[in-house]
């Protein structure tokens, strides 16, 4: 139970549960579970490329032939990679921050894996980086610091677009990004 | 009870429980809101120029001195000019088009005064007209008639942002709009 409580979401209750029922109804699942926590703690590393989660010296995606080397997307976790793949519209390479900036909680540059970026792109292949960390605000001092940073190299830096959501009306948006959405205006 | 029907949301509950109240407990409430109704019915009319609700020739924010004249705003209704004004980032004036272009229940064009959007543009005042219509269909196609429209005029025609809210987190939101906001990236 104690072991248990180290899942996220999982309080003494939940993991008093799971721990009954995988010892009284499911000593397979268990055994299969304690296996592959072992397992994936030590094949599972960072790509040398992306920094996202890898089995392989260099992931699936950054081999990948058919992925457009000369643009970069920088998120903060692997499961944003995955939201931005489902999308279907990026086709170019990632970069993994595996966080983002927090002063107050001591994550700096150094933390997030911001040096590793900067000798990613230093091969000379990629020519836009589209920074695609969230817009909360540690995401945008991150995006911003980010932006700094590759500008001084002589990147070309891009921000996903904040605004409106699709189907989104008026009325029924918040004002904060109603105004952003003015400020942010496009040529039409 | 026949009569209330006609408010929005009210249904034969409703309106009988509304007729009951103001004939049982209300009678004065039922006399202001019956003259209040004659009056707003005679009284109110379109500004001249933002085709507005006003009870004057010109409306107020129409007549302000403090408005930056160079620039319009198209929104849909009164209620999203309200939502724009709210959040203090637009100094300059509105033209209200009352509806949105929906051709299968017969709007078109000149259902929605955007006849009157290009003589309220004629005068020469208008350096920038930015369209805020909805991110519906119906409003994108809105938006899209009107840029033309206003391109032919010679005009320079924005439209407020698309993306990710204010605050937004590319995990919780919805595949379309993260891929609009890829779309629409800007630079950085």
């Amino acid at each position: 139970m104690e072991a248990l409580r180290c899942l996220p979401g999982v309080g003494p209750k939940s993991a008093q549960r799971m721990a009954y029922h995988l010892l009284q109804h499911d000593r397979p699942g268990a055994e299969r579970l304690a296996g592959a926590l072992g397992h994936a703690l030590r094949a599972v590393r960072r790509c040398a490329r992306c920094n996202n989660f890898s089995e392989a010296e260099v992931c699936a995606l950054c081999s990948s032939a058919r992925r457009d080397a000369s643009l970069l997307c920088v998120v903060e976790s692997p499961a944003d990679l995955v939201v931005m793949e489902q999308t279907h519209a990026f086709q170019g390479l990632y970069f993994v921050l595996m966080g983002r900036l927090s002063p107050l909680d001591g994550v700096g540059p150094k933390e997030i894996g911001l040096e590793r970026l900067l000798e990613r792109v230093a091969d000379g292949t990629v020519r836009e980086v589209v920074i695609a960390t969230n817009f909360t605000n540690e995401g945008e001092a991150t995006a911003h610091y980010a932006a700094e940073m590759l500008h001084q190299r002589g990147l070309k830096v891009s921000r996903i677009a904040r605004g409106i959501p699709v189907g989104g009306e008026l009325e029924y948006v918040d004002i904060g990004t109603l105004a952003q959405a003015y400020y942010e205006r496009r040529p039409a």
